[in-house]
């Protein structure tokens, strides 16, 4: 619970940046440990010590206070939302396309940014969580065919799009990080898409 | 050069630990500044203080210092060289099994931890003078179908194998971590095979 008591500083409402501090820390630290979909926002508002409502009206969704928790300066919902309109058999050329246009973007390099950050922080647990548990339900469970390949499938997609991130924002590599967005997704669109859609060359366990 | 009036201490000979050490301090400064190509051994030499035929004595040929100044555990060309002899309509699948089976060692362990100090040291140019120049050269030569293609090849293949570097050492995807080489090789290799001889879906610049 917010209280009455904490001392009024001018300029800003009455303890709320700490209340949003604790929140965070709570989000931060239990995403960690359980992973997204097994932490709730009732559980991170009870280890914050405040009310489930004042959690939502701070961040709204679930994904949403992710972002915030990992610094990321978008809702993820915003691109993987409209992904569910895309036939599968486009997703190989579609998704590049949208990931390479944001990452581009002024507000990709507080994404890289992050990635760098996690990567030198030792802590990757929460991005692995993104991409097992909001990427794969969201992406995978739409080409899960035979059923149990949705995930493995999501997960060399993932290798071959993290890969560009490193080639063309970490290593910086010349000249893959100044071709234009759209030779790079043609170029690895029939891949993503014998990933998502092809035959895999071995039997899912 | 090496002079006689360091202080002698038991156990090691005199002065050879801090020779050792001067020597891969110019060569990390060196390698990083200007790359590993347009890097001499008498450069590093000069810079080091020593005479350029102590450096080739304790470090051999100039790869096996560049791996020796960045802690890889092995030379760079017993994984290359080999490659050599492989017709480049197979390279797709033996370059991540060599890779795989190498990275999965005891020894790989050694050389998953560089990596991921070089991306936590925000210095990465080491890592893109290694991909840029000893691989370019190496395998780049052998794909440059149109001319200048090459190198665009090699790094569509570079961003594939980091990000399988990245998906089941560092980020440790489940199941990605734990399938077995030959089903991640079988699976990328009709990709890598694409990005090393298919058509890219571009011009040349």
């Amino acid at each position: 619970m917010t209280t009455n008591t904490e001392r009024k500083r001018p300029g800003r409402p009455p303890g709320q940046s700490d209340t949003r501090d604790r929140i965070l820390a709570s989000a931060r630290e239990l995403f960690a440990r359980n992973g997204i979909d097994k932490t709730s926002i009732r559980a991170i508002a009870a280890d914050a010590g405040v009310d489930p409502a004042l959690v939502h009206h701070y961040f709204g969704t679930k994904t949403q206070l992710f972002a915030a928790a990992i610094h990321i300066p978008i809702d993820p919902m915003d691109v993987i939302g409209p992904l569910r309109e895309v036939p599968i058999e486009q997703l190989g050329h579609t998704l590049p396309s949208i990931l390479l246009s944001l990452w581009d973007s002024e507000m990709g390099k507080g994404l890289i940014a992050t990635i760098r950050s996690i990567l030198a922080g030792n802590d990757v647990s929460l991005l692995r969580s993104f991409l097992q548990e909001i990427i794969a339900v969201e992406v995978g469970s739409r080409v899960d065919d035979p059923p149990g390949s949705g995930r493995i499938r999501i997960q060399f997609v993932a290798s071959q799009l993290v890969g560009v991130v490193m080639a063309r924002y970490i290593l910086e590599l010349d000249p893959f990080k100044s071709l234009p967005i759209e030779h790079i997704a043609e170029t690895i669109a029939p891949n993503l898409q014998r990933y998502l859609t092809g035959d895999l060359p071995f039997d899912i366990a």
